[in-house]
């Protein structure tokens, strides 16, 4: 195994002592493995987390106008509700918390607990849950979709909405809307090792890709050759938006990297999606090409798309100031 | 070969169209593969530039505060010195251009006769040299050190400069001070696969990593079994502060992925590098981690000191807005 850590044991540790260190702007908070703003205000608190090995997700999405705090599983694995509560503690801010949820039945149990705990000690808290994933419509580590890329748009339309000081329920009421909203589907060229086990989580033949595979190499929807990026993005262009009951015409796009894709083929990828939504007659109104949601080091990409409204053009244009997303 | 491309011969040409896609900021010119800002203002003019497959180098650092063009050549090939003409043209508001030129002897000829080539057309040049890989004295493709990764704190210092109004021998002379106050040094993990050739360029053992190896596959300095995070911190940040003769006390640190590397083992391997300059009294400005500098799907990383006084922070700290920096 050929990575860049001193013992699989330490690697959440390691690197969220590093995001600290890196941003002094964030905290880190190690026995609960939160990264949270350093600066407080009187907001409605945003929480959010999961499974290491998305980096930047969640914590390098904490700071103005996104996180109040990510709290950090074990590699691929949920949080514990005693962390998720530290991360509720320190969001809160006295106007609530609200908790974004990816899709996964071991997030959903551990942050309802952690939300009921938080609730225990007189704090609001309410949660949404992002299933963004149009591949399957149940999957390995959930009842129904997968919530993967797409929850980045969540946490910047709902940390927006939180810096205008809106309320607990208008700030739920704007990232249910963004939910709603947003549909994803990806594709993988080559598995991911994980630090604790040392060998592949799944294979994929020399020439092989798979089109739908969830963010831990759970099972996609269809196996081929590799194809040309042209195929690639009507492969996940087409199921997006025949999963669209209504459209505005205008959509944000993200072409996320899984973490060993080249930032070339995700700008090709991203420039064929750019014409397949020319031929629907979707405009774009803002594009992030990156890596946002990562697989440790799998190949491959996800396609999101927002659907947008003037409320939420207006929200995704607001300032922000994290590690991993600035503007 | 496993890429999401539609044909190698296309692959430039095709991710470029997707930067000035994904970036309305942004102008680019097909013919002469150049990527520059829309709008121009009356400054100093910074055009940089090479060998493709290094992204975002140095597209992706077009933009307000950083480079006024980016000129593309071909997968780790330089670009002619017509396509450079053109970069230097599109840079030009009246005050003269300053060429940021990496070390490799491709890139020295064409950007030199491009040179010629403007200041027969009445325009003002002049240009740098960056040369921050301590590695190897010579290298394949250069006489002298590398260019590496450092080269973006040039793009940002110079950039910032350049803002202020500064005249272009101004810009050239803040350029020459970071040059000569950075220093680089990198390790890689894993080949890479050019898409016009389709196998890899070099090849390391199943767990043998290449110390102070260069973002094209130069040979580095020692092969290694894999070494803990700790121990590959040291053998990056020694011969870096060897290297130094006289130091502030007070740096800029980047650790650059080369392209497949998880953010996960950068901030890992930046947590080393932060204790291992502790403990040589060297307290930390400011933090880049993240990929800058890449080399296609490469895995590993590069360190790169910056060697700070107060006019070097102050040009760190001036915003920025390009695709790749913000802030």
């Amino acid at each position: 195994m050929k990575k860049i850590i001193n013992h699989p044991d330490h690697v959440v540790t390691e690197m969220l002592e590093g995001i600290a260190l890196a941003h002094p702007e964030v905290v880190y908070f190690k026995e609960a493995e939160v990264i949270a703003r350093k600066e407080k205000s009187i907001k409605v608190g945003l929480v959010s987390g999961g499974g290491s090995g998305h980096e930047p997700s969640h914590a390098g999405y904490v700071g103005k106008g996104m996180l109040d705090a990510a709290v950090a599983g074990n590699v691929f694995a949920s949080p514990s509700p005693d962390r998720v509560l530290k991360g509720i503690q320190e969001a809160n801010g006295g106007k609530g918390v609200l908790l974004i949820i990816k899709n996964y039945s071991g997030d959903i149990m551990n942050f309802q607990m952690a939300q009921e705990l938080a609730e225990m000690e007189g704090i609001e808290v309410d949660h949404v849950v992002v299933k963004d994933d149009v591949a399957v419509p149940d999957s390995t580590y959930s009842t129904g979709r997968r919530g993967i890329a797409g929850t980045v748009f969540v946490h910047k339309v709902a940390g927006a909405k939180a810096e205008t000081g809106a309320s607990l329920q208008e700030v739920k009421q704007v990232a249910e809307k963004t939910i709603a909203n947003i549909r994803s589907m990806g594709m993988a060229m080559s598995s991911c090792v994980l630090p604790g086990v040392g060998t592949p989580s799944f294979t994929l033949g020399a020439d092989e890709i798979e089109i739908g595979m969830g963010i831990h190499g759970e099972p996609g929807i269809e196996k081929s050759p590799v194809l040309p990026a042209k195929e690639i993005a009507k492969k996940l262009v087409e199921p997006i938006l025949n999963d669209f009951e209504k459209m505005s015409g205008e959509v944000a796009v993200m072409v996320n990297g899984l973490g060993a894709t080249p930032l070339m083929e995700l700008y090709i990828l991203f420039k064929e999606v750019t014409e397949l939504l020319k031929q629907h007659d979707i405009s774009i109104y803002r594009a992030y090409v990156g890596n946002f949601m990562t697989a440790l080091e799998m190949s491959g990409a996800s396609l999101t798309l927002l659907n947008l409204d003037e409320e939420l053009k207006a929200l995704l244009d607001a300032p922000c100031q994290t590690p991993a997303m600035k503007g």
